[in-house]
């Protein structure tokens, strides 16, 4: 039997290799396909490298599951062009960053790079050197960003699973705008060493899968403590699939309310309702809170990753500033434009904004809001500079926080563009999100897939 | 018998009132006496609160003991004027700050609040506003700071301990040039709340007494975790006297080595030879190190200083510059002139600095160096600019880093004045510093007191 890629997550492929259904090169053929067919539309993968069938492996836990990876991660042997032309025509990384060596360990076929946001510096996924990668719902709408091609990937069956970023909500944004599951773990969960930097204060690999149990597989394997990431913190790991069906029965869930939650769009306010009328079904108690500082945060987060952004750009700033496309010229150059007391101030948003969540989730278990306040918007005539904070204000506070969040499918809009719902938890607490996360998914009873 | 301050630390003085050598109020007004005498000369404080003989409490681990404080420290119904004319003639603080609060409820006697660098940013007690703090080894010299009264008070018999703040140092450099000892502790360990703030990410609250003992039983008084601090850690604290005497046989202890620090002083670094020497007949291994990024360190920690002093102050500085004395405008307004990415240029040294300690202290258990690569100064003619840098550039790693640090004194210049050696341990380790302290005291067999 052929496998059919858009009808598969990477737990039940690894059964379905298991049982005989289909072979590892099998499963490969079956991405690559979707790929030649698909990516000329879509523009999801930058770059293939696809294995012959002698090269795929038979061992580990994810023998020959094919990934891809966002083109700001060195893979060995591929160039790491961060779709900017600051990068074009360099040399091949020599090593794999820590995450891809991980996953290389597992036996999982790195299948490519994926297109992204310029330097990451940006959440449409509009490019201007490589062009835009295209929302696999419906082509003429974003795919959101800066993790665009391994949102759209993934969506489009062209792999299993992909890494991302996320420094702003570049993982979430696009899981949510494509109908993927996004996952932004712990800040210092994992190890950003082989990653180019956008900032090294908010910067996270993330994961984007087709279900929340994908993510929690994935996530045991690249997570850990790297003593060669200076922000990588050295904290236990856990099993992220054992408790993962244990359900959310007696859970205190926060759902954030108020005029900052509410100016999202009106079908995405009721996708993030409805959600949580189900999950009451579920045995947990819902409590409406306002968070007060979500506007702060978001805005505190918004201009430390310019300033940090112009920190870690800035030779290129400085000597090319014209090969930057105008979007991410205009906020770096802002990110430049900005005093010390500018940063100290946001830093000290930073500390009140991480000590107001600690003491939050000593009273709930789990807080749910929107992951954008709008669904992918067209690509033609797009004003991004209008539009990108709508995706931004329910993100870039998790970031700036640190803590683990996690997108999921939440219905589609009537025009039929995925809604993304967020499930934010407390630090190092990915084991209870996850939980939590499948529950969501089996209440919301539409997986995608 | 009359008690002699001179002659009594904190552990002695409640031994002998528990014996009946003296009573409570006795030893308050042999320190009045001392302070009757001596802060006409020495100008360690700025002003008294003396109990009268009902106000001395008679339970608490430190029943009776006269404490000095900071005058950035707020003592209920005490104005905090941080000497500078932005505070002076404000109300009296209506609460007092955490650590206060924690001290007089172990029933220590706040004596008074002590003079300070203008708004504790600078480190030779030059005050223009309140006048030069003295040193009691020599009136013609700086004592240090900027918890310049506080060392100098603990110093000249005034009190037998003060809370001093430490942001780049202003604990351990006023403690080394006055021979007393000085703990900083880690960062996040001691609340920093109802303290005027100088750098939210730099800024601790730090100890000064006349032995290490002293330092260790305040420490676990007012160390611990407070939510309302956004920069307190939520780490558990320790019982730092029980284990206080256990020596330093097979540590190993790295003594720092190399240009950046040799250029101290010919007998700074002979003191610290010393010291290490002595200590090594107790049985501890002495390593030779080269530790290449604490010029780094000293740099981003100087930067982010007046970078995040100038965000502090930014209304102050903007509507009454003129207010600040020469020295401190001129470093505000050098912290207001530098860039966010100045700033994130620093943030990034501080997270290399943190983690380059987190591995060299898997292979060591302290680090020795000087505190201060000069001794006191004298005040007359003295070029602060040129000179500071050599007080802070042991000192101000540590703050960035986090790090718990010591200092104590080790013997004295030709000319009598003292030298202070510094002792670094793991972030949260204060319970073995103390006790590596206890150690290097006992060896030195210099009890000044």
């Amino acid at each position: 039997m052929e496998p059919n890629p858009l009808k598969l997550n990477l737990t039940d492929a690894l059964e379905a290799i298991r049982r005989g259904e289909f072979s590892r090169f099998e499963l490969t053929r079956a991405c690559l396909r979707q790929i030649e067919q698909l990516n000329p539309q879509i523009n999801a993968f930058a770059l293939l490298s696809a294995p012959g069938p002698e090269e795929i492996p038979s061992h580990g836990p994810l023998a020959g599951i094919p990934i891809a990876v966002k083109d700001l991660i060195d893979v060995a042997g591929l160039p790491t062009a961060a779709g900017s032309p600051h990068f074009f025509g360099q040399q091949p990384a020599s090593k794999d960053a820590l995450v891809v060596e991980k996953l290389k360990a597992a036996g999982a076929i790195i299948l490519g790079k994926t297109n992204t946001h310029e330097i990451a510096l940006g959440v449409t996924g509009i490019n201007p050197h490589t062009g835009a990668v295209r929302n696999p719902h419906n082509p003429n709408h974003i795919s959101g960003g800066s993790s665009s091609g391994s949102a759209a990937a993934v969506a489009a069956g062209m792999c299993l699973a992909a890494l991302g970023t996320d420094t702003g909500g570049s993982t979430r944004i696009p899981a949510a705008l494509c109908g993927v599951v996004g996952l932004k773990p712990t800040f210092g969960r994992v190890s950003t060493r082989g990653v180019l930097p956008l900032s090294w204060n908010l910067d996270h690999v993330g994961l984007l899968t087709r279900s929340v149990r994908d993510a929690a597989l994935l996530l045991g394997i690249i997570a850990g403590y790297d003593p060669r990431d200076p922000a990588s913190v050295n904290q236990q790991t856990d099993d992220y699939l054992s408790e993962i069906e244990s359900g959310v029965r007696g859970w205190n869930i926060a759902l954030a309310v108020g005029e900052y939650i509410e100016q999202a769009e009106r079908e995405v306010l009721q996708a993030v309702t409805h959600a949580v009328q189900s999950i009451s079904e579920f045995g947990a108690q819902i409590h409406k809170v306002e968070i007060a500082i979500l506007p702060a945060a978001a805005e505190a987060n918004g201009r430390m990753v310019i300033a940090d952004a112009a920190a870690v750009h800035r030779e290129r700033l400085e000597n090319h500033p014209d090969w930057f496309g105008a979007d991410v010229l205009t906020r770096l150059q802002k990110g430049r434009s900005l005093s010390a007391t500018d940063y100290a101030l946001a830093r000290r948003t930073q500390s009140e904004v991480r000590r107001y969540f600690d003491l939050f989730f000593e009273q709930y278990d789990l807080l749910v809001l929107p992951t954008t306040a709008v669904a992918a918007a067209p690509i033609e005539g797009l004003d991004s500079a209008a539009y990108a904070p709508q995706l931004t204000r329910f993100t870039g506070p998790f970031n700036l926080a640190g803590l683990p969040a996690l997108s999921l499918p939440a219905g589609k809009t009537r025009s039929g563009l995925p809604i993304g719902l967020q499930l934010v938890g407390p630090a190092w607490g990915e084991a209870r999100l996850l939980q939590a996360g499948w529950a969501f998914e089996r209440a919301l009873c539409k997986s995608n897939f």
